[in-house]
């Protein structure tokens, strides 16, 4: 069973909310907006990600036999209401920023209008869906941006909350501009360009470190990419180089050598004096092990000779920052605007639209959060992409979403694209807006 | 496609390795190990966990013809190799500790004795299965001390990394003390009791706060849990005080109500003064929002009168520590140990084995990690648990782990159990195994 697609995939109290909208008739308009509250200060924008595999779940939405006998039998529901499941299906509409597209806390990304019970269902999915590559783009752009036109890769897959979030990982990075993973189920899934070397046990399991190098050579002559640290890593160099010789001879050539541990400013900086002196100039060194976006700043600030980063753990884990505060509000029900006012965390009601507004050489100046129906100048953000369950357009394909990903990075400015903590766009929420929430505070006040 | 069970969840590397292995002929037997590098400060102890997972994939494991193709479409593997992947299956020997273990950093968990090929290429779905659930596990344990004999509940899964994510923390979490989980595919996948109350959505969707209210208790008469902090927690009990008597004319109770932003401490007793006055002792209140064991030991030392508590996004992305140093190393090779020595990530080699001593009062002492061939006194931790690729026993229901990992979780320490950062269990290398290292160590420096 493919759970990517269950409609069980759900939390319960999405099921006990629907029994009681349709027993009561609550079958109205509802628009819910996916955003989220805060910035951290970890971060200074976020790249909005995940609405492909959002409207791929929505498209198919539906309760399986062996779903609807589980709802049956678990007594807590009606058959009127298993028959409603049954024919459940997803009809509204979306509108949505673009994947790829830069955007910060309390600006929507994706606003749903539907019947309440369908909009509501979905919601737990949708979250799921949005916000984990929504996190990982975010994290991923850190390290395109740290590494200043360098390739960056990712190695994150055994690490990562299980496969979906491995192989999610591996397309949010992508889009983001990574060259390209080690995850091999995203190159059929995603078209998402697979790298790989050879582990320490290749090593481990041979004689001797140049055996492995050699038979490593033999078996992909195309991909020669030698780990140097299983035991020390300068003589792993000085073995690579008396070891391009009898591999010439046979038509290798030595693409690239990884260095996975230790300090690897000084250790790039001596193997790459070991590879120049033996006449490997055109060698390229890869740096892994435990690298992100300031692993990555500080090899470029001190020069190290890198030429490509991999990175694994923190990046799919998104480890400084592992969530966002990523939600899914009811903002207007049967055409009346509605906000919730817990503690902390309240919200703004109504249908929204983002305006974005740029200086004069293309860099984000701010944004205005304003309801949909407030037309303003400014470039609106949120475009339909899907009507009455169905896409309203072709979805533009991996390789498209990554390069407007790259025009979105280029509007960031120079402070903000150098990751510096604090650094981040200021979001306006417009007159119009803040006067609805006072007219709809007032409402519930007496109503 | 189920993602779960393919055997593309895996690095490229993986591959590239395995051709090199076949083409020199290397399939003599190896051994790898499964262990946790270093304890994190902010954790004591670990729980094992994901072994039915990696049994279960281990059993099925193999190419099905559209991963064949794309392996051969690739064009970076030969014809035989592919013929090989096609034959493909796990035939080797586990050792593991069972699932809900306590287990301390430098501890194998999980031994694999196959032929090189096999043992190589399961390498990242063994992590992503064990490495996942035990970080859940662990932080879980961590809620259910700090709850002290309370209940908790999982509510992760919106946040989790995705759908598997999600699934597999309420395994996770129930195995080690939780009460159950909102996310609905648990009870039909792992038997986890399913949980749920309602949504702040679902009372802005009404007219007002009461009629939400009488609603979902029609619609959920056995379930009547109720979310008071939409607008104002406070008139939220006051509602529910004036419609008890409503309800309970139709025969129906309210079991609790849900508190879910603000001063929970301040919030639970001006709430619970207010269903007391109103007759309603009985009603329970559920804390939640951003909780973790922190916040539980906060809520529990100030006697807040909470009577369950809901985890979320903290315990699905064990968010202070998103990830565990957790691998998979080549300990032995054809008969010879080997261990890596990668600076800072040296491992000790060798097939391993690790025993526990207890005091008096039956709480752990100390372990010792030694050569498997070394037999010695205290509890023996890892045991046989599949034999050429089949379980050698039936393994055990999740509700027997449950109860394994309370009897775990009552040998430690008061120390250990108060989770106070830096209180562990030294775990001790064997005099043995550090003989070994070095002889070891020796014959690489000839080789």
């Amino acid at each position: 069973m493919d759970i990517r697609s269950s409609v069980l995939v759900t939390d319960f109290y999405q099921l006990t909310m629907l029994q009681g909208y349709l027993e009561q008739g609550m079958e109205e308009t509802a628009v819910f907006e996916c955003f989220v509250r805060t910035m951290p200060p970890e971060r200074g924008f976020f790249i909005a990600a995940g609405l492909a595999q959002l409207l791929e779940f929505l498209e198919n939405v539906r309760f399986t036999p062996d779903e609807l006998e589980w709802v049956a039998n678990s007594g807590r529901f009606s058959r009127s209401f298993v028959e409603y499941l049954e024919r459940f299906r997803f009809a509204g509409d979306l509108h949505a920023m673009p994947e790829g597209t830069v955007f910060f806390a309390n600006e929507p990304i994706v606003r749903v209008t539907a019947p309440l019970p369908q909009a509501q269902l979905i919601e737990t999915r949708l979250i799921t869906l949005l916000h984990y590559q929504t996190l990982i783009a975010s994290k991923a752009a850190r390290c395109v941006l740290a590494a200043a036109g360098k390739p960056v890769i990712d190695f994150g897959l055994r690490r990562s909350h299980g496969a979906e979030a491995g192989l999610l990982a591996a397309r949010a990075s992508y889009l983001a501009g990574f060259a390209g993973s080690a995850t091999v189920l995203a190159e059929p899934f995603f078209e998402v360009p697979v790298f790989g070397t050879m582990g320490h046990s290749f090593v481990q399991a041979h004689r001797a470190e140049r055996h492995a190098f050699e038979h490593f050579a033999d078996a992909q002559p195309d991909n020669v990419v030698l780990l140097l640290d299983t035991y020390d890593t300068q003589k792993g160099a000085q073995t690579v180089v008396g070891l391009a010789p009898r591999l010439r001879e046979k038509g290798i050539t030595i693409k690239g050598v990884r260095l996975d541990s230790g300090d690897l400013v000084d250790q790039a900086r001596r193997v790459r004096r070991i590879l120049d002196d033996g006449g490997l100039e055109d060698v390229q060194i890869t740096a892994s092990g435990n690298l992100d976006e300031d692993a990555i700043q500080h090899l470029v600030a001190a020069q190290a000779p890198v030429d490509l980063f991999a990175v694994g753990t923190r990046l799919a884990t998104s480890a400084d920052v592992p969530y966002l505060d990523c939600v899914y509000k009811l903002q207007e029900y049967s055409g009346k605007p509605s906000r919730k006012k817990s503690e902390g965390k309240e919200t703004w009601p109504g249908a929204k639209q983002v305006y974005r507004h740029y200086d004069q050489r293309g860099r984000i100046e701010h944004d205005v959060v304003t309801m949909a129906a407030d037309t303003q100048e400014g470039k609106a953000l949120l475009r339909p992409v899907m009507d009455s369950g169905k896409r309203s357009e072709k979805s533009p394909s991996l390789n498209q979403i990554r390069e407007h990903a790259m025009v979105e990075l280029a509007t960031l400015s120079d402070e903000i694209r150098r990751c510096r903590q604090g650094a981040t766009i200021p979001v306006q929420i417009s007159f119009a807006l803040r006067d609805l929430a006072r007219v709809v505070d007032a409402r519930d006040e007496v109503g």
